[in-house]
């Protein structure tokens, strides 16, 4: 059986001429295997029936077509009737017509899929409010045929727990990409409006089969020329190839636009003058895109401009915005990463002692969009303290899928469970079961506006992420976005299922692999709490070394605070105290050494190097451990990896084979300049039975790196 | 008949799942469409028989296998025994062992395609002095089948006229490219060496498949970064992965390296440490690349350091680097597109005027590459008058693929009319018949080192040239530097049979069109002679305008010298007397208005707006003739592209669809430019019959773009 398996696989692998780049990321369609499964679903499906035509059905329909082609081998024609074996599309409206009765979702992005007589003939029934909520339910079903599932009875009910799942794109207008590590931005302005990539599509299509709708197309670190007029016909163009996939398209705003386009001497948000330009700027956007969905907004953070420029403050800036875009419908997302220009006592506390206050004066189409983390998307964070500290206030979470401090475009890090433990995170806001993910998603304070930025991996890579493994984060991403509680584990199957294979024996191997990459990550970069000890500007590579930067927080010893008694961050209420930002039931179990998280502890505590820890080990002892654990995780994946060789598509096997190669190397290399740092201050040996590192702390100290991408 | 073929053709593009996004080039390898044939060459081929292997001849059983699979849809197995329809591979020296005689040819790259018997039984032959002349053999036999033609008869002789058949990139380290429009450098440095990304196999399998054998992977405006050890590495891994496909990895050198890299502090090339300084770092290359090819410069020019610097000469600077790559067999190509803070009367005599007192005096493996006009690669310029000046020096030609002045990656301009007239142009430097291509190629003065440059124009994009069609330069540059006797007309009918159709009515109706394409761009742009009247800088649209920038030969004004009289630069005896660099012949003719071609009129002559030309047109109505005929080019273009919709991809025909729609804006935008700012000049009418320009010349003037790419 098992044998046969790998026949039919294997011929598989070999009917195309070419090996697979990844451009289709998880909706290849190529012809399932199982001659079984086929031939059943060759018997179940023999038509498509939509009696209503729009450009979003259209694309419905056609992307059943090509995926029933590719999966089963067969035209699917769509036809005028229903006969038995349909796949009809309806609009709830129009369920009664044909003397259906179904339970259809109240929310337009929700949507059934159903098997059901209509005229006594057995159908699958795929309906909703909206046209879009039919897209998601065609995707949906697809899925289920690409995980080779049956579906003879299904009884699919889905809705969105978020409003509006969008990506963030930290790209510039010259095509480099903050943070990118996927090659350069996707939108190529210079042939805006008149060129539309089938790219563009593409990427709609990704992201419409996940159930993202809406995109922020440009960079937190602003630049005012988007909101010029030949800009804005570019981003029409955008807009209107994104729209009929359901996705909305956002912008950022620099704060300082009045003046730089504008011409005006001042952009304070009370300023008239000001008010009026973007309310007239708004007016000019929604003139050409009607549904734009409104600002992102960077302010007095890192250089950018700002209200309190002008003394005022972030609502007094967001509510100006806000109510240039609130005619239209438009949303302000506020950014919370911020950081003034003074150095605090503890970076950590800045967003909550500057948000907090303004709790219930921002407009109701404001949301604030906070980092699941107070410091910087590091390999594991606490949840923000401001979650649940904000109650009057839509607050969105900031999740990174670029993986600017988890190894970028060589390491292989699953970031679901990073995404699942910040949104199962409890804040105790109101009481137990408090989650970030109830705050989010609006119910724990009955907002009706909620929202989740990604900041994305995707760049114009053959493959959109450069890992090939990347690819599970977005997919990963807009899963979550739709619905927090889905785990981990049941994502990673998905995405597996339609990215490389259903047999189960490499799935569950891919699974194992993808599961533990993460915490991998963490250990050999930044175990036990530890944090931003990456290098230096671009973040490659380790640097606990870096000091005497023009501030202390750019600094990896201001984080890790490492000194000849001991390392880590206090911040209790000997320290910062930064843990009192959280609710009590929380303040206390982190900041009581017998409570803590060991994940957490050097987060929150300062603690002498040879404090032991529950294992039994000395810190300095059990942080040793970590780095190399980390290390030998990654060995662990290289096995798994090579063992699939044969059983997964050769080119995917190749590239990642090379990559998990380079993965260990820097596993490696952080941990042996992580090591040799730490120990110069705590004096003390790497237990004997360790490979010793192959170079000592200065030349780990004195590796440069050029031209490294995203900066 | 016609109605069957179209069936037959609709059938096949709708085989795919997806439509075609052109990163297959013109290797696509998809089913022939015609039974017929497909049966004929299942017939006539059996199995591949190949006595040896290496990286190369696996590479070549693999390119076979993997073509005939896809073109005939049938496995073609490697099979130990020559059968009836074996393909067979053998080097000249295995010959006799089979007792076959069979005129290869002396060259190495060299091979025969030959249908012949071996005990009795008729096989295909493909047979080469080398490996890679095997590899070379068996993609040209692949084109046969491509272009379904016979291969019962096959007696195919090939060899280059050219010895090293050479890209270059102008890709900084950065990733960007420097008059690139086809996304970013394909070279993603920081994930090398580790990880060879399969897009570098088939960039060197798409060089191989039409003899390209070496490529230069950095600017001319060059970085020394590159030379120091951690780079030389990430090279290495490109040299290993291109070495089996025949293609030879070279590098620009930053003629300061020695001072950035090595702290000395000059960079003379007579100076005895920088003369060390440059044979250690050759040495320490070579140890890393055995074959590597050697190095390209641009020195004095543009800023770039050179030995003039030092109060050295051009043969100074290039046999000093000659001298350190010699013991390895390294090249230096020396570029003469060389330009001094001075501004020179003409800067067409520059290059000329520097060069030509130094011929004899370089070492022999220095090349000395020259632009194929005197200015910069405009839509036409005469040849260089360096050609055929330096006798005793081999000569490079150096083309440009990447459109800087043709229009990007938004313009279709097939380029092999322009090459194909620089080829054939007569220097008369022997006397008649001494054309551009005999002194590239080394026949004329008996040079055994050869070498042919092309400025890449391919990049991080899906479809490597941005343009769809700009595919075909990269095809028509190699196939050109393979034989510069080949016509635009063959070289195009093969590229559209390999890539689109080898439907004869829409091959033929693409062929005309790719024909006319750079006239038109000729017309609409520069016609009559004119020259670098682009935007300041990135060269993106029309100005001819502009003026008052650091020196006067970065104006258009400059080039156009147009006044309240007339029009042109005057490079004959009266003005800057450039015409005089040529030889006698040629000089007379170019200097006579009877006998100066009108295409090059106002590159040689000021002629007043009241000129009559041999239509009996004026000046002036002639140059607005032109301008409005290109335009009219682009929308006949235009018309027989939508005439070929379903005859081709639909992903291709909607992409160049919409491309050609900005072309003619493009055009329609330079051609009122031009008119109206002349005519601020000539004061003379556009003649009524012509549509009049929607804005006027001051809108013109003051567009503005803002992140053109290339710069």
């Amino acid at each position: 059986m098992k044998a046969l398996k790998l026949i039919i696989l294997l011929t598989l692998l070999n009917l195309s001429a070419f090996a697979d780049n990844g451009y289709r990321l998880w909706l290849k369609y190529d012809p399932i295997g199982q001659t079984k499964v086929v031939d059943d679903y060759r018997k179940e499906i023999s038509s498509i029936y939509s009696p209503k035509s729009s450009e979003t059905i259209n694309i419905a329909i056609n992307e059943l077509k090509t995926g029933l082609k590719g999966l089963i081998q067969k035209e699917i024609p769509h036809d005028q009737a229903i006969n038995a074996g349909s796949i009809v599309l309806l609009k709830e409206e129009d369920l009664s017509t044909y003397k259906v009765s179904a339970d259809v979702p109240d929310h337009q992005d929700g949507y059934i899929i159903k098997n059901i007589l209509i005229n006594k003939k057995p159908v699958i029934l795929i309906s909703s409010k909206s046209d879009v909520g039919i897209l998601y339910g065609v995707f949906n079903f697809l899925k289920t045929l690409q995980l080779e599932l049956p579906i003879q009875n299904l009884s699919i009910t889905e809705e969105p727990k978020i409003e509006n799942r969008i990506l963030n794109h930290w790209d510039n207008l010259d095509r480099t990409v903050e943070r990118g590590y996927a090659g350069f931005s996707l939108w190529n302005w210079q042939t805006l409006p008149g060129h539309i990539e089938q790219r563009y599509i593409d990427y709609a299509r990704a992201n419409a089969s996940i159930g993202i709708n809406g995109t922020v197309l440009t960079n937190v670190n602003a630049n005012s020329t988007i909101l010029t007029p030949e800009w804005i016909q570019k981003v029409k163009a955008l807009a209107d190839a994104f729209r009929p996939y359901g996705i909305k398209v956002y912008l950022t705003a620099r704060f300082s636009s009045p003046m730089e386009l504008g011409k005006l001497p001042t952009a304070d948000p009370l300023d008239p003058q000001v008010i009026d330009w973007w309310q007239k700027k708004a007016a000019e956007i929604y003139k050409e895109i009607p549904d734009f969905g409104g600002f992102l907004v960077k302010a007095n953070s890192e250089g950018q401009p700002g209200p309190q420029d002008y003394g005022r403050n972030h609502a007094d800036g967001a509510n100006m915005l806000a109510k240039a875009v609130a005619p239209f419908n438009g949303i302000v997302m506020w950014r919370a990463f911020v950081y003034s220009n003074e150095v605090p006592d503890d970076r950590a506390k800045q967003a909550y002692n500057e948000f907090t206050p303004l709790d219930g004066k921002f407009d109701k189409n404001v949301l604030v969009q906070v980092k699941n983390g107070a410091i910087d998307f590091q390999p594991r964070e606490p949840f923000h303290p401001l979650f649940g500290a904000m109650p009057k206030t839509p607050l969105m979470a900031e999740l990174q899928l670029t993986q600017e401090y988890l190894g970028m475009s060589t390491n292989l890090a699953y970031l679901a469970t990073l995404f699942e433990e910040v949104f199962k995170a409890d804040t105790y806001a109101k009481g137990k079961g408090s989650t970030v993910g109830k705050i989010i998603d609006g119910s724990l304070e009955n907002h009706s506006l909620s929202a989740i930025a990604g900041v994305a991996n995707i760049g114009n890579d053959i493959n959109w992420t450069g890992h090939p493994f990347a690819q599970s984060n977005w997919y990963a991403y807009g899963r979550l976005a739709w619905d927090h509680e889905l785990t981990s584990e049941k994502i990673a199957s998905e995405w597996i299922g339609m990215t490389f294979s259903t047999d189960k024996a490499s799935a569950d191997s891919i699974e194992k692999m993808m599961m533990g990459s993460r915490e991998a990550i963490v250990n050999y970069m930044t175990p036990l709490g530890l944090h931003h000890l990456m290098g230096w500007n671009h973040h490659y590579g380790p640097g606990p070394w870096i000091k005497n930067k023009p501030r202390a927080d750019w600094t990896s010893v201001y984080y890790h605070q490492a000194d000849g008694k001991g390392i880590g961050f206090d911040r209790t209420a000997t320290g910062s105290n930064a843990v009192a930002q959280y609710f009590p039931e929380v303040a206390r179990q982190f900041a009581n050494l017998d409570t803590c998280p060991e994940e957490y502890l050097l987060w929150f505590h300062h603690l002498p190097w040879d404090y032991k820890l529950k294992s039994g080990n000395t810190l300095w002892n059990e942080i040793v451990k970590h780095y190399y654990l980390g290390a030998e995780q990654v060995k662990g994946m290289q096995e798994t990896w090579n063992a699939l060789e044969g059983k997964v598509d050769p080119e995917w096997h190749n590239s990642v084979k090379q990559l998990l190669a380079i993965q260990y190397d820097e596993a490696v290399w952080w941990r042996n300049s992580c090591v040799l740092y730490f120990q110069s201050f705590s004096k003390l040996p790497i237990p004997e039975n360790l490979p010793k590192p192959a170079h000592d702390l200065d030349y780990y100290e004195n590796l440069e790196f050029k031209y490294v991408p995203g900066i």
